[in-house]
């Protein structure tokens, strides 16, 4: 235990041992030496302001860069050795660069304190976090849009409150999900430039003290901008908890997708079959094909909120600056990566191999569902919209109470219900025409749907980059 | 009651009768009321859309739009009377236009359902109260960055862990929560362009069928965009989530700002005064002096959070489309707007009245608080900062085992820890001096203060607006 | 102003003015009124113990009750007038029995603090509560509980997954639900004996100086027990937290409940019918009839647990005693009483006249969900259950890949399968039978189905208390 | 992978293959393995109740005994070998029984499901954790209540919205934290009540076919009671939200200490000190002592707490039965147990090393916190309370403005508020006279904590079972 009492950083204050349940309790190397890359990233740049400031020689700066090299050649190899008294990854690559380079190795944290180099290994992380996100997003949306573009012409029920409500296009669905994780990236977008904010120069709290050139840094670590105070710099995690809500958010879209997906995978839908890559069966019944993967994706809606709540309750009330409190931002911003990079791969596997069953589609289409259709033709002969609603709702009860559809209704009675009638309302029993009807933008006829598509198609060449 | 069910907007199809408790469970008025302006803003445009279509003729536009006004002159002298039956604002607008028009009133739902109508609602709404709490904040803001312009000479203690950690500058205190609240004003702005996109002619959920002019609608309504899928549209509450979250963060930082300022105005701490009209007494104990309004600041982040997260868990899992769960999107936005109304407002009270009790700042200034500077001074004298850091740490040490403070230590003493110190060794145990080293960007130096406040002065004029 | 400035309970210590907003946002009159009766019963409680510790005399504490009856009068009957400077139901009623009593009434406060005060306030109010939800739970769970006794015969599909798992009885379905509400009622009733615990007594924090008889208190007002720590007393509302959560939970109940009926009323499924007293239609679409009454009960598990969320975060990281933070307790204990109020009276409604269509029901079953079956035939003769399953689902694959039900394959087709499959295989096809076999304790054959309905029938017998 | 397509439990079924992370996303070996035991345990429980009921025999039970005990040595010493296609603990025992003991394995699962199985290994592990932590909270509760009989002679000021309320004794604030914490404990044991129920024997959904008895299961696993309906049983995971909750609370709890205890610890309270074993230092600031494990206390409840809240989230509006989504529970689950198992031992090691600092509690006394004893002094000579309240809160107002102590105010000052006060009123300025008047059950006086002592020793006497 005492060399890993040398090994801690602060060194020469303390007298007394620490309690085995505290050392593990208060360590964060199991879970931070996720972000080696960019502490060493951090590091390296650290120290060529610190030679521009004359706090190394050159040659320091050199040793220094040499060292952090090998440090970094050991994680990537899988080689790296975390000793004991290693609490987190930066005292753990700090004691390595001692170990490999000696006493020059104990200049490197001149002016800097964990305080800034942590938050600033967490903004190097993040950012390169969301790029895959956001990768992983457009490859889903890209999935969609293709899918839509060739599925164009199936129509199927569209629901509201689980009701049938109105024939709609298939791939108006899809888009309507497509469309919901564009806004995604479009935020996350907005995020990244939050988390491209270079924290290092701001010391503990109350700044560098060695007129370090942070524009340098800046540039050297490729952030847009430079953090304003040092004591918000350090002590703020705003980005981390916008991110924890950016994938509660995203997963509330993909739980809706899911929810949608599983339904119309019942028996009692059987619209959609799931390709058997992402169902599984069941240990007693032999006859099951549970959609799992869908289910999965419904339920991390909840996980990471979940950790999202957590974070912002942790920061609730807390006082200004570093407290050791912060250090569940990072548990909470891994799992919250690490599951959705799982769930959006899943629901692009997901959406590419789903069988659509057309014909179980086309046989929901109900004549019921044309009750709206009924009343605007009534419209279109001049009657006011809401007596329309209220003459077709009675032809609805009426057909029902005679148990026959709709459309089996005579001219007779429905001239019962108003003399606007008249044999040409045989017209509205056409689930195509209806769909066409709603040419408006956004709307569910084909040309309508197209437009979508493109829309879509040109949003995804701008924000692929 | 059976006028009350004649009034029901789906008139025609239902028999039996509701239960009184299901009634009101159902009904959305006594909150959504609220939005009368909105409600009447969007049937006048859309109105002016039906008529471009010839739904409506010139004639029965003006009749519909003098009855519009005619509401609006109600609902703003309080003259408006709800009847039963109204369930919501939509219903009670259009009851009342039929009193006021008769037969044309009926008219103006066509091809519009109540899907688009109340998202349409809600989005102008919050348009409106985003641009006020966008003020609030700003002139929060505004009073922080002023006052530490006046204050900048004031030394106190930063404290990291709630320990005194280096003397810093007040105004580098209030300027770290000005800079955090000025993240919540760029976020709140691209919320704001997200709500800003009218779901107008998007229906029930197939979109629109009589080829009405989104565009116009749009300019009508001052939407910067249209929405693109109208599923999608009537389907999604991305933004009222958005902005139960954005209310979280801001508060979320104004319970740190309050924390804060809660210890500072302990008798222990005694660091600022409250003015009388932000503190409140005690109903037994004569000379209590507590802080409320800091105390209330701090609470309503948990309320605004339990909102954002009570949304989030009702979305969750929900399928596609409308469905009445939605309903829940209203008093959860309302109450967050009414939240941060008051508390920026009660902040900037506060903030404006607040005393600073300078001497007893200065008096706790203490010189441990200078031993990085001590290790500093070793750095300066080409120690590697690890080495420099244990010695000064052993100085310490020693100083509190003997019972002085590290000021009080000869170069004797000194000395046993490093033969670099010398008798210049005395210029680090000035506060004045140590706060001026921090000059790099977002330091404490006067000199980087002064400069944030320029900065802060620039980002007040650009987002003013 | 001033009028209501001599009103507050603190009088003689301040001399500034508040902020009008200041003012309201500090208020809590206008929900916590809600308490008046709890209010004058403590008031009436606490007289009485200063008389016996002769703090007030036999005539004044015969005044003050006096006093205190007229008010309950004036609430009762809706004619208390609230008067700026109000800011409490405490400071409101005080204030009106001085005007009735003249200066007698400043004796009641004697030793009291509104910190013990409210808290009593508060527990006495939730009894009464909790007492009325309980009801309302024990009434749902008995109509669910008859209900199931009438329709025990009728069969249909169980589902996992969303998946058609095995034929099950309908009452089996609608006891699972009536025995997960009876654990809700179980834990309400563990909730209420530590909301049953006295604070007064405790004053602002360190207890009560006049050796006031809390036993007398506990008595007349009929607490279970006396609160052991005053600062604990004052300072926690742990009751309050966990009946926000109790009511999550049960609520949680009802949204799996929902649904579950959510989806047997689609079209698809068309297992039940609403009544149309718990459905509404649409603004738009005639045809539709929606299940709007258990969209509602599904979304407010999120209101709720907003709710929790939202108070739990609030208390976190407070510091002991009482803060002003505390004052969001009242809002979430309120509103998650009346939600609960309405949901559970509306869901008792729903399944009061909710229609089965036993029809249907009927023939959604299906021989593949009798593949557990087939391969349990084999069991029976002696194949392990792993092999089993496998050759069971051999079958099934075998029957989908000819496009025929599992039942008409050939008892040549299945010996390619296992040799142990006879012509006795046939009377594995009974619905009836298959379930028949599920008669270990808790399952879905009659005579534990039956059972059930016995235990649950005692179980209420023993709660409705 | 085709050796891992054979381990699937539902072998014959599938034709495709699974997509790898598909396959990662929907295993749980990586955290269920972590319920080897419990999951062993119900195993050779069901096979004896297998055995009694003829579905295997005497010798095949024996070898299936033999095996899982084989196993049960593998995981103690750490032997197993986790298998490709292991894809929970389930399947990894059965899969590794069938290896030891061959086709016998395969008779193990029958009637039984994962559904079932899985919720009884989740119970019988539960039960343990409960156990564990219940008594890791008595040893804390131990601790307090001892070292509060110790330093019952310590004084200290009382504070209400964290300003100085009223003169205390310090082990008055220890006890009223091991009171909520006592509440904890009692709140567990409910829970562990409704975790002790039985699901073996419910099979999937339907119930168990082969009239399996379940008195015997329950007594070999020693449950309480045994589940009422076999879909409940398997569908609801109640019991570990509840788990979560208390979790929550029991932190919220340790939360709050911890915040006054890190208030107690600031330089400028100076009440306590830390332990060096439960402080840590920082990497930039020597002198720096930082309360590092408080911090972390306080932190915890977040993070519990966003485990209930991601759980309750994931179940809200998830239909009957088992649904792939409950898989959230398990994760949650442990992590709330690891968190508190750690949180309660840091605690108590905190708690039973702290240094009190009586000589500044002392001096934190001053005798504006006796202006309620001042009112009092005047209600003993027959004000009433409220007249009392304000002209000590004069005396208050009138000693700050001529900047003396309230006690240092002469009786001729005094007159000028009341011709009551006279020379006798010095007795009021002894702080030990003062809190000796709060002998109510429950308040600070030396009689009164002392039998709040004698209240916990026989409190945990009771509890520690």
């Amino acid at each position: 235990m005492a060399g890993s009492e040398q090994n801690k950083l602060w060194g020469g204050r303390f007298v007394g041992n620490t309690d085995p349940i505290m050392e593990s309790f208060n360590a964060s190397i199991a879970y931070d030496q996720r972000m080696w890359d960019a502490d060493i990233r951090g590091s390296k740049a650290y120290v060529r302001a610190l030679q521009k400031a004359n706090l190394v020689t050159q040659h320091e700066m050199n040793q220094i860069h040499v060292g952090l090299d090998k440090i970094h050649g050991e994680w990537s190899s899988g080689k790296f050795q975390i000793k004991p008294g290693d609490e987190d990854i930066h005292t753990a690559n700090e004691r390595r660069l001692k170990e490999l380079i000696g006493e020059a190795a104990g200049k490197l944290h001149t002016g800097r304190s964990r305080n800034d180099q942590v938050v600033t290994d967490m903004r190097l992380w993040l950012q390169d976090a969301i790029a895959t996100l956001k990768g992983n997003t457009i490859d889903l949306i890209n999935t969609m849009v293709e899918r839509a573009a060739i599925e164009i012409d199936i129509l199927f029920p569209g629901y509201t409150h689980m009701q049938r409500a109105q024939p709609i296009r298939w791939s108006h669905w899809i888009l309507s999900h497509a469309v919901a994780l564009s806004r995604d990236v479009e935020h996350v977008e907005e995020i990244r430039r939050r988390v491209s904010v270079l924290p290092l120069g701001s010391g503990a709290i109350a700044g560098n003290p060695f007129s370090i050139d942070r524009e340098l840094l800046r540039k050297e670590l490729d952030f847009n901008e430079i953090s304003i105070n040092s004591m918000d710099a350090t002590g703020q995690r705003d980005f981390v908890a916008e991110f924890l809500f950016w994938g509660s958010m995203c997963l509330m879209h993909l739980s809706k997708m899911a929810e949608d997906l599983i339904l119309y995978s019942t028996k009692e839908f059987s619209f959609v079959s799931l390709s058997d890559a992402y169902s599984t069966g069941s240990s007693l019944m032999p006859q099951k094909k549970n959609a799992d993967s869908l289910e999965l994706i419904r339920s991390k809606a909840g996980r990471v909120f979940g950790r999202c709540a957590g974070f912002l309750m942790t920061l609730k009330g807390l006082p200004s600056t570093y407290n050791k409190d912060l250090q569940e931002d990072k548990e909470a911003m891994f799992d919250t990566y690490d599951t959705l990079h799982a769930v959006l791969q899943v629901a692009t596997g997901v959406m590419s191999t789903l069988k659509v069953n057309q014909k179980n589609m086309k046989a929901a289409l109900s004549p019921d569902m044309l009750a709206t259709d009924l009343a605007y033709y009534l419209v279109r002969k001049g009657m006011p919209f809401r007596e329309a609603h209220s003459c077709s709702g009675k032809a609805v009860y009426h057909a029902e109470s005679k148990g026959i559809p709709l459309s089996q209704l005579t001219v007779e009675d429905l001239h019962t219900f108003s003399p606007l009638f008249d044999s040409d309302v045989s017209s509205v029993w056409d689930y195509t025409s209806s769909v066409e009807q709603y040419s408006a933008q956004g709307g569910t006829a084909r040309s309508s749907v197209a437009s979508q598509i493109e829309h879509m198609r040109a949003w995804l060449k701008e924000h692929r980059g």
